[in-house]
């Protein structure tokens, strides 16, 4: 299969990753098999090929994340690359230095490839229009999270081979999350069936106007109705700072009203995947039964998260290297 | 030496490294014998071996620690591990992540072997109940510090060649030491006699009551009793905060009471070793010309500390790689 | 060339690097051409070369720089040696551990060389004395910067030839900068005429006395008259805090009087170097026109700070490894 992927015509046009939301259904394709042949390397006892010898990585992250750094960190390093980890606590860019300026001076460092984590929407955004490195957004404010989007769909893949058809339920917080943004792209494009639920103070304006984003996206306010027949059923980390924000009148009444919990699975299909991109509140949004109940593919979607950048990466650098 | 410890039984019961209270003798000495032959790899111009090539080594700090934190890097690099750092202050652990989530994460990403340190006494026990990868205990709470104590009875090996019967005198803040309570462990499983000395505040309660976890251990108030004789005399830090918590009435009181000095230690064997985990506070808990006199062996103890860890490292991993 | 280098003579005669001010000509002449070497290997597809594997090379910052410690990381990386960072805020320095100690673990753990930063002046001057590891002093205090100096002087020579005779004006807050010390040393040295502006509150005493260190440097608080005829015109950053400290009376009476603008530099030669040691303070102490037109080689010198610092590792390692 590494051949095969290897020797595959290119059907990648993106010199960035920003968002999935101009992504070909034949791309999303090209994202799944290449991850598909990641895996591959991941199951061997030493997971390195020297893809992307010679080549630098940095993760430049204005916000903290164990996760995604650690993840892009692992996936870089086992296709070789060195991983530069520049973060706003471990630099001077607290010292007011302009995000062009730290580009032009990572890329002048050798940088090939940026992963970039921002709290503002649309940072990476402008960090591509002026950066001859690849810019990956791995997070920007509220707006996208496209690797996460990625490693969803591809853990659904995986589960239940075509995506086509298949409803899934997001259930939380969705105004505020870039995750829930970017599946909503991916998962319509790949002819999903999407409902959105959450208290209305926490759904996005208009979302399914019929001249809106998504007329194809249902919101529901009723949580037993939205997971109704799901085969998918992705909860959202509830941040505290929305109740401090008056945007939540109460966690207990939220748990109450939306938590994803073991009985409200049982109204979705039988085999659903339970889903949250982590790190959950446990018992808060979702049950921690569900959580580490044998619906969960939790772990899994962390564990496809470092196959499916290795596979951006990969991908980003132009195929060019040895797997 | 490397071909003999790679093909030896393997005398090692351990998937994790909590503390050294259940090591056998046999698993000290073969400890032991690893270290040496790591030690051989330290003095090649390049010191590295591909036995741990295709592992992922992660550092879970959740306390900053130079040192310890550089050993383990160090030691895993030297084995061509690859190193993650994941520490409270770089990572998203403040954002409430509780631990068996951080964890399953980690393992999830790939990782092998988690090297954790944490303010809570017991953590790494719990984390070890939760974790598929192996933990490593690089200090925890007042409770724990296995390599520490592993290293620093490597380097009274090194210079005494057997341990059985050698005097040691601990001397400091023992209530709230982990090195002192794992040194304890090994020096009594390994026959030495073992006195500790301090402010009473300062000592465990019942160190050496007949019913404790320690009768052999013989406690001293009187400092130029308690190193009279000794083989090695190990100080403590002393932590600041004792003072602010009313647990030590001053520090000029400390260093005239307890202070191991130059003076002081003219009552212990000739050939003493002056020992401390550091980094020091230099002429309060140790004499600035006992730290860097020649019965110190502090240095040597912190070059041992990567071989040792090196030992660790591969034990824990099976011996499966390659030297 | 290559070769050459390797083959070379060794006119090297530092264990340190700790500023230029004692630099010969011909040792400024050996990290070119080293540089240049280093150039040669940059240009490759892949850019490593096994020069120092199995050496370490610790960054030890006491001062937050993304720029500089990603400078050097990349380069000893692009070298094969071994990375460690130690940052103050990632560390337990702020246990209160003395920099001697620090050093002496640092050695211990097999550091080979220590790059190191500290907000005081002569820290690495101290360290020096106690190393048995190479320290290169990136930056301490007001004093010393010695790699942007070399960097700055590499990027001058590559677009000039021949430094002898050039004309350099330095602009700003010279008092407080260890990137201007540094630069004097080493222009001077050279054969190049410098000329310092700025207000007299950010000046050096005494700098153009008969008697003092620099008698060869010429003040000038007219901007127009320092950048006259100039060949490199170098703004240095300005802090914000020299406001706080009542040394600036305010930031728009600077711009007017010492800003480096496209209208002042039509003053200096046609074919003038725009040069800043980054980060800019765009439209402050450089116009933002200026710090990215044609005649500016700040990009360069970012660029080719990656190469003298590999020039620099690579001598300080005694030139042992293959290239």
């Amino acid at each position: 299969m590494l051949d095969e992927i290897a020797a595959k015509p290119n059907a990648w046009n993106h010199r960035h990753l920003l968002d999935v939301d101009d992504f070909s259904p034949e791309e999303f394709q090209l994202v799944f098999e290449t991850a598909d042949a990641m895996r591959e390397i991941l199951a061997r006892p030493i997971k390195k090929v020297p893809a992307l010898r010679g080549q630098t990585v940095v993760n430049l992250f204005y916000e903290n994340s164990t996760r995604t750094r650690a993840s892009f960190e692992i996936a870089a390093k086992n296709l070789s690359a060195e991983v530069l980890n520049v973060t706003s606590t471990a630099s001077s860019i607290a010292k007011g230095e302009s995000l062009i300026d730290t580009l032009k001076t990572l890329e002048a460092l050798g940088a090939n490839i940026i992963v970039m984590r921002h709290n503002l929407s649309g940072a990476p955004h402008v960090a591509a229009k002026y950066s001859k490195a690849s810019i990956i957004n791995a997070g920007d404010g509220w707006h996208a999270h496209p690797t996460q989007a990625l490693l969803d769909l591809y853990t659904i893949r995986k589960h239940k081979g075509n995506l086509n058809g298949l409803k899934a339920a997001i259930i939380g917080d969705v105004r505020h999350s870039r995750v829930a943004h970017s599946n909503i792209w991916g998962m319509t494009r790949l002819g999903m069936k999407v409902t959105v639920c959450g208290p209305p103070t926490l759904l996005p304006y208009g979302l399914d106007n019929p001249g809106g984003l998504f007329p194809e996206v249902r919101v529901e306010t009723d949580v037993e109705k939205a997971v109704e027949d799901a085969d998918v059923v992705m909860a959202l980390r509830l941040q505290r700072e929305r109740q401090q924000s008056g945007l939540l009148p109460s966690v207990a009444e939220y748990v109450r009203r939306f938590q994803v919990s073991q009985e409200r699975l049982k109204r979705a299909k039988s085999e659903v995947l339970v889903m949250h991109p982590g790190p959950v509140n446990e018992d808060i949004e979702l049950a921690a039964e569900s959580a580490y109940g044998d619906k969960s593919v939790i772990n899994e979607q962390v564990q496809n998260g470092v196959a499916v950048r290795m596979a951006v990466l990969y991908l980003l650098a132009g195929k060019q290297g040895e797997l």
